[in-house]
């Protein structure tokens, strides 16, 4: 039979328990649709490994990991033993460059049974995908200091956007674009204030645009188009945007529809040379760590994108299900941010009954 | 009688409809309070100026406007014409940076009479202050092309902090948050992504927090802090950014309460070497333009804090009061974006009646 090897790596906090839960539903799933699974976990890209060797991972990490058919992650960063920018461009910021996962994908859906903050929306009303330029732009580890510790001191940071990388990104989503019914696709730019990157971004939207004349295409400046985010969620079907605004655009998104709780992610390489990885879009939430509270959800979500991802169509569209009749199902067997009583491990289990 | 040189310049699109209103209303506190206005009126900044001179302003415009109290901006911007990043570098933005207009201060208000689209929220429950960097940080004008027209086609784009830039934004903000009853500062971050600037940022937030005691601070990363504003947005009372960052949460936090046609916005000389710039956040909405309808309110709300700057105190106050009663009055006065049928001028009478 079929059979997947997958490297599951924990991380930080609430990472260390959501990703058993994640496993959980991935094994359900490879039960009930007759597939294998050869799960590899990894101990590195934490704190505790940054603890004992003075680094996020091993020398032979890209070997290691290049051997797997993808990449199942919890969330990195625990500030307390390790700045965050160190801890993070020392593990999943490389894996995203390393493995060439330049689709930072994330659906933005308002799910039966949860609330969303914004008055009168139901689910139904939200239902788009914010794809992420995920391995160059305004996230470069380029630049310095000047003068350092005196009066003129200064820093500088370079964002660096390249054809190839903003060609294939914007290629990308139009392709999504155009497998969804209203085949619209909204650029996220900063044209107006940001003079190099930003205009060369709506030059390459514009020419790509017109090799795909039936997706509808707009254009907004990400300061106003957080605000059409709360304002008018329904315009939206697919929205393009740079590493820091699809960053942005990805948190916003799925806050206003409901929590960024159960919201996945799923970092491609689209010629499928390098192992795809997924994680959920919360991060390591260092104040409710260890208390077996963290919504599971985004875990489990991200292993159907996952499934999705290695072909198994089925086994993905069943854990999705799972999901969205257990939010529909019982309030009371939900994590306390969704306004239930139940922990990290029983939703999971509950989950994994489902599928 | 104390009197005040003002400079009005009205600019492209809706501009040109609000910023008569906001006369209006100056002209009324005027009256009321026993000042002189002394007004002079420029086209510049504008798609027409641009056309018949082939530059945003003339080149005197830094000792022309030099002379004045404050400027009263409406809005730039007419991308039929001329590119944005053209118009606004051409003019507002060298407004901001040759007056050293360093401190963009933007109350976020949940105004009495305006439906918030967050669920649940009322008058009360959203009144913080966004303050931005003004002058530095992303919005450089440094950067460039390399191997134009090729495969190999990349742009960089420079951001540049620098220790008096950072330090002088933060003492502002630090500063406003002692005048407040709650005195909490929440920084607004990307250290974990960003690695050179931000990381910096941090450094000199920590640096000045241990100078103001009395203030609470916080720090968010600009991704989740986005989401908080609309789950939470309760908890914040001076919100501290960069350029970029600032412009985002000044544009999100009037959409979550409410709508960005009434928000505000104070580009602040503090030393008062220069003048300072007083302008609505809303931009000049070509698709609305010439027909009326712009809520004329923002521009309005501006003059209020262009007379408290001037020191008008009590004028100031009574025109907010004004903005307050009529929201809170009459629905059908008000215009089309917040339900009424009102037109611009119409809804300019009401309030400069009621100052
Ligand atoms: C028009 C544009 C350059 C400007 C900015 O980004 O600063 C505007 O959005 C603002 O917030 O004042
Ligand atoms: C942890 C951080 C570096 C990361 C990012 O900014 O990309 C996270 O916010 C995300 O969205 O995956």
């Amino acid at each position: 039979t079929r059979s997947y090897r997958i490297a599951v790596i924990p991380g930080d906090g609430i990472g260390k328990e959501v990703v058993p839960e994640g496993v959980r539903a991935l094994r359900a799933a490879a039960d009930a649709f007759g597939f294998g699974l050869d799960l590899v976990e990894y101990g590195f890209a934490s704190a505790e490994y940054w603890t004992e060797h003075g680094r996020m991972l091993p020398e032979d990490w890209f070997d290691e990991l290049s051997g797997h058919d993808a990449l199942f992650l919890g969330a990195v960063g625990w500030p307390e033993t390790v700045p965050d920018h160190v801890s993070l461009w020392g593990s999943l910021l490389q894996f995203r460059r390393r493995f060439d996962q330049y689709a930072n994908v994330r659906p933005v859906r308002l799910m039966p049974g949860v609330t969303s903050p914004l008055a009168g929306r139901g689910p139904g009303d939200i239902d788009f995908y914010v794809v992420r330029e995920n391995t160059e732009g305004e996230y470069s580890s380029i630049g310095g200091r000047i003068f350092e510790g005196t009066d003129r001191e200064a820093v500088v940071q370079e964002t660096v956007m390249t054809r190839t990388g903003v060609d294939r990104i914007l290629r990308y989503a139009f392709e999504l674009a155009r497998t969804r019914d209203r085949r619209r696709l909204t650029s996220a730019t900063k044209s107006n204030g940001i003079s190099q990157t930003m205009p060369y971004w709506d030059e390459r939207v514009a020419r790509m645009a017109a090799e795909y004349p039936d997706v509808a295409v707009d254009q907004y400046h990400i300061d106003i188009l957080t605000a059409h985010f709360v304002l008018n969620p329904d315009r939206f079907d697919v929205v393009v945007a740079s590493n820091l605004f699809g960053d942005i655009l990805s948190d916003l998104g799925p806050a206003c529809a409901g929590t960024i709780g159960i919201a996945p992610s799923a970092n491609i390489n689209p010629e499928r040379r390098h192992p795809s990885l997924f994680e959920p879009v919360h991060g390591s939430a260092p104040d409710i760590a260890g208390r077996g509270i963290a919504n599971p959800i985004g875990q489990i979500w991200s292993a159907s994108m996952m499934l999705d991802h290695l072909g198994e169509r089925e086994a993905a569209a069943a854990v999705l299900r799972a999901i969205e009749d257990v939010l529909a199902g019982e309030r009371a067997e939900l994590t306390p941010d969704l306004g239930g009583k139940g922990g990290t491990a029983s939703l999971g289990r509950t989950i994994a009954e489902a599928i």
